[in-house]
């Protein structure tokens, strides 16, 4: 097989299934598949379980090992530099380095690895949303808010694995509530699904105002929000004028920090499509007068299919 | 001449004077001039000005050009990649590419160019205040605010030349008057010397409380306010105390995006010293109580000769 013919992997760990993708190395999925994440006695049992469904597959598929370019990994929680794991508490792992241990067990075939959120950017950048452009900075609105920066197509991990967390930015400073991280008025408790129903509920709580996402009470969800918004609600559109508003504000200070081409939004939230889009960039431009030459934002792709996409990116290099 | 004995240069042209330096390839500093910096006719002779001025001087030193591995540029707005500067307000450049151009005036040997406070930051990062790292981000508190993100030992430019213009980064929401930006509540605003002196200013219309700073009226500078603060007077520390606290926030939001190894605080202001750096650095842990382990912030080391060395480093790729 010529070097150009051959393929990589990309791999996926989540806290509920590992999903793997063989690809051709121009970006093109040739297949994917899930593997369960076994997360008893520590995850030991999670990289030997990706070995052997590799194995398994490419056997099925008449592929050897040695046509393998070699695999990326996305890991949900810090990688170092060169794939240490100090501590992964979704998966149980500690200690550990998972790119050396996969590659022990898959011949030697070289594995690279990173953080989950910023090996999705990679993976929109390559195929998805950011496709064409070499600076992307993405965002993931899902529970929480997670993020990637991608320079010069490469991933901007931070020299203590905190590069691209977005989701932890100060930018609400009337904020009262504490985020998990332990600061108050972080990004991702605005602009989370959980963060953007949060606010829905102490505006029903705080205001007179008659809106459709009463009947929902407490049990209201972002997509609630969303939809009442969209459908001319007042008071779903007024919250989602304050996410916008400060997600707007905290795009316009990563522009003036990394000047991406693109900010690529995905996630859940996202779904909103192009009606969220707007309101995000009518405050981004509003906190970023200096230039108009600036990124543009838009919306993700690849959905799930984001982080094998950048974990097979990952091999290229 | 061995290729590892030949030396490089850096220049930095700024409104009044280019500052230009010969170095070793291992950041020594052999010697450094100025030449005025003509502004007339479009900025036209500046060029001219500085081909002629390191002639002589070689000459005089019985160095060749031919000695010389390349010249770096820092230039006082926005540069795109490929030298191309469309405007530069300061020098009355139009439409110009001032690299390509100086490597004709000097036997074409290699001249690169970059915007002055990132080449700055360059140079800190080189043989200044964040020597021994890779990863470094530069804050310059003079009359305005500038920046420079290094990433890898490279600068992070910006696809649109808005790379570190940490600035403008939106950090005080409650601020009412616009910035040159054209923004409202840029970091510039508050932690400008100019910023600081208006702070001063605006506590003591506000308030009653009695201060040292009040012999000086409107005529109040920064420095005054950050040396009242020192001899502990109530209402200059508590000007600091919001300057840090911004600062520090806008500090946070960085590492939360690029996560560098340091943050180096240059320019006037930064002459106040640990002082400073203490009241920033606590706030700088207040807004990002994610890790213990990220970036330090620190002084600066070459004050105005940060940008000879960074555009000497330019040269080195």
């Amino acid at each position: 097989m010529h070097e150009s013919e051959k393929k990589c992997i990309g791999i996926d760990v989540g806290g509920t299934s590992v999903k793997i993708g063989l690809f051709e190395t121009d970006g093109t999925l040739l297949f994917k598949w899930e593997v369960p994440t076994r997360k008893e006695e520590g995850g030991r049992y999670i990289l030997e379980d990706v070995a052997a469904s590799i194995r398994e597959v490419l056997t099925e598929k008449e592929i050897h090992l040695s046509d393998i370019l070699g695999a990326g990994m996305g890991i949900p929680g810090p990688v170092l530099p060169d794939g240490y794991v100090e501590v992964c508490v979704n998966l149980g792992w500690r200690d550990v380095n998972p790119q050396k241990e996969l590659s022990a067990m898959l011949d030697n075939i070289p594995v690279k690895s990173g953080n989950d959120a910023n090996v999705a950017a990679l993976g929109e950048m390559w195929r998805g949303g950011g496709m064409g452009f070499t600076d992307i900075v993405m965002v993931t609105l899902g529970t929480g808010v997670g993020g990637g920066i991608i320079i010069d197509e490469k991933i901007i991990a931070g020299k203590h694995g905190l590069g691209g967390e977005i989701g932890h930015i100060h930018i609400r400073d009337e904020e009262w509530e504490h985020c998990n991280c332990g600061g108050v008025g972080c990004v991702e408790q605005i602009a989370s699904a959980t963060g953007i129903a949060r606010e829905a509920r102490r505006r029903m709580a705080g205001e007179e105002t008659p809106s459709v996402l009463r009947q929902y009470g407490d049990d209201v969800t972002a997509k609630d929000v969303l939809d009442a918004a969209k459908a001319g609600d007042e008071l779903a559109l007024s919250v989602v004028e304050t996410v916008g508003r400060y997600l707007g504000m905290a795009l316009a200070g990563i522009a003036m920090t990394v000047d991406p081409e693109m900010f690529v939004i995905g996630g859940g939230v996202s779904k909103a499509g192009q009606f969220l889009i707007d309101i995000i960039d009518k405050y981004y431009q509003h906190y970023s007068p200096i230039s108009q030459n600036k990124g543009i934002i838009g919306l993700a792709k690849l959905g799930n299919d984001a982080g094998i996409y950048g974990a097979a990116r990952l091999v290229l290099g």
